[in-house]
């Protein structure tokens, strides 16, 4: 795609609130547009980035067995009513219709899909059931912050998985974890599975936390893989960790990027939920839930992977693969080859399946080129000018590398297919 | 997929208020369940569709030239007083958040897209500007009704365009016109362009309707292409058309699913958007604004296309391209082979790029499988049976047609891929 046909290029400018890494590369690069506070329009380069990790987020969850629906944003107060959840959701956005009717906001779906799976699921031969959606929340965030962190607007990914079985419910909570790991791998986060608050419930429910020192949340971690969010934590910073027994434990900021929680029968029960099971007696079926925010994933990679000229994308989900870079030429003859190079590597490329930015503007100086590379952040940049015409050559950068070289405009095609289909080799910043 | 994996299957019950084909049929074939008057959950099938409309519209507004982008709905009240909209429009949910910050949720775009184009249109050199987005709006709509048609919660693609002359909108909006007439004839459904009220700015707007008997709108039209919604006609039945002069006009029930407005500079002035043009001079941006919802399109299309043993769906945005089921033998070498051939038959089928739900249900009869068939509406029956085994063939049969056929094993998956990419032959019912 030609740089110069995308609405929204890059601009110095990032909202007066960017408190952070995430809300300012994204707001610069022109991936995101700040509406109001924590409220955001995704402009082209962005909505790329999120559908892709939304498409990753899919493909784990379709793996998972789960099925994919939509639930309406829009919730009658009488699901509320029968959960007693109307004043105790803090966050949740309450509004009045037309006829007084009274409706909130979906911050969560646990009063949408309870009833909604209660009318299909007749016997226990129905279950287990896991459906989930991508879909935006609404939480009334007294303070909004971090760019896509804390939003009152953001993407989330919910899923609920119901069960006749204690049993059939934990091996499902422990596959969900490994399904969670994969997509926060293919995204680029090292996550780590780490202890939190169960609620009435359960001990514990799991958070997915991603160290970084912007993260707001805190986690006591030993290297043995053992983490516990501060607010529950039985553990402090130098105690010998209670897993492994040898390692000490450390404190880490970090980013809560997904959490999965086991509902018990807490909200089948408030629904009449139930079915007869193989015993003939009617038995309360037991609920899980588990979430990932798409847009909280956007800014967390961000947060983790950038430096002082922009951001550095993971292959799987940079906006492009491949920031081609045409440097315009006084000669017309030269501009014309130069022009003729790109065309074909875009088109080739495209053909292969490899996204191409192709940047083709002509009254923008190559300098302001390469620093609108940089801050875009596509995992390689290729640029085609007189000098590398002179050399058969086009150059060669990648995002994360200083060094950039030449490769012979005959063997670019394959070697970058090559570049794109390897695994990332990136390291937090 | 198979059919036992996919969670909500058809059912006897449609909501007590289902007052159209599409309430009804949408909720008995599992594609959409009703959470509260005008408002939808849409299941595994029902997604499909939706999704597959979205990309249909997708396609056409990226070959327009336009891009996708993705808007807040949580609107800023103040954006609504410089418009001076706040209580001019009557379907607008409001609500008030933590510090008595007050909202509205998107039933349009305008208060948002023109200041968000407006930061990144610094010259004339920068117009047009076309961006589109498909996202769930909401409409406070004292009468909800007719399944997908009128709802409260409802998908939209709305595409906005800046323009520096009219001359250069007219030449958008007359190409938009194609654009919008593809959508239509790719999801099966033979809309026609009617003049509508143009409000204070311009004579008229553009309407697509699609005639059915279950519209709520009337339309005068001819047979030449001439059409006027009744709201504004300044024609009755059975005058001469004014157009072709010829024919005689007629009255038509129909449904509303797409319509384009000339805003000229009611929005831009507003925002003060305005550029510098080529001769100096400040100028005012004009715009336009073009809508087509999604859901309502799926309403539409099973309004249009149903019989009365359930849908018949397009092949472009049918849930599967072939309804595969498997006849249950009480032999088990017989079922061995029954199930091998289905098997073949759907993962050779998908490698192929066609989509094949596979009743693969063991306790149901062949009677419900073949009522559930007609009733979902995928467009070809594949049925593999004790009978069609022992004639080295498979029952054919077309949703549309009543006969079925035999046809030869080997050939099977050519011929179904054939079938798949030849052009639909529906006709409305």
């Amino acid at each position: 795609m030609r740089y110069s046909k995308i609405f929204a290029k890059t601009n110095k400018s990032a909202p007066h609130d960017a408190d952070s890494p995430n809300a300012r590369l994204l707001a610069q690069a022109g991936f995101i547009n700040q509406s109001m506070s924590g409220v955001y329009s995704y402009l082209p380069l962005g909505l790329r980035v999120l559908n892709k990790i939304k498409q990753i987020v899919r493909e784990e969850m379709d793996a998972l067995g789960a099925n994919e629906i939509l639930m309406p944003a829009l919730h009658s107060k009488n699901l509320y009513d029968t959960t007693e959840r109307w004043d105790s959701i803090d966050v949740l956005f309450k509004l009045k219709g037309s006829g007084k009717k009274e409706y909130a906001l979906g911050s969560t779906h646990e009063e949408v899909v309870t009833p909604l799976v209660k009318e299909y699921v007749k016997s226990y031969k129905d279950l287990p059931v896991a459906v989930y959606q991508i879909q935006d929340k609404f939480r009334d965030e007294p303070r909004a912050k971090s760019g896509l962190l804390r939003g009152r607007e953001f993407s989330m990914k919910d899923l609920y998985s119901f069960h006749l079985t204690e049993e059939d419910f934990n091996k499902f909570y422990e596959k969900s974890k490994e399904s969670y790991l994969n997509v926060f791998s293919r995204c680029g986060l090292d996550a780590v599975v780490v202890e939190a608050s169960g609620g009435v419930f359960s001990k514990f429910s799991h958070e997915f936390q991603v160290k970084t020192e912007y993260g707001e949340d805190t986690i006591f971690n030993c290297k043995c893989g053992f983490a516990q969010n501060k607010e529950i934590a039985e553990v402090k910073e130098d105690d010998d960790c209670p897993k492994c027994g040898t390692g000490k434990i450390q404190t880490s900021k970090s980013i809560e990027v997904g959490n999965i929680f086991p509902l018990k029968n807490r909200f089948t029960k408030a629904f009449g939920f139930k079915v007869q099971g193989q015993d003939g007696k009617q038995t309360d079926i037991l609920m899980g839930c588990y979430g990932i925010g798409p847009s909280r994933v956007m800014g967390s990679v961000v947060e983790v992977h950038h430096d002082d000229k922009g951001i550095v994308w993971p292959k799987a989900i940079a906006p492009f693969n491949v920031h081609l870079i045409s440097i315009k030429n006084k000669d017309e003859a030269i501009q014309e080859k130069i022009m003729g190079i790109c065309q074909s590597l875009h088109d080739e490329l495209n053909q292969l399946g490899v996204d191409v930015l192709w940047d083709d503007r002509e009254n923008i100086s190559a300098g302001q080129k390469f620093a609108d590379a940089d801050l875009i952040g596509n995992p390689l940049r290729i640029v085609v000018s007189e000098k590398t015409l002179a050399d058969n050559s086009v150059e060669w950068k990648e995002r994360h590398e200083s060094e950039s070289k030449l490769v012979s405009t005959e063997n670019a095609v394959n070697k970058i297919k090559m570049f794109i289909d390897a695994p990332d080799n990136l390291t937090s910043h």
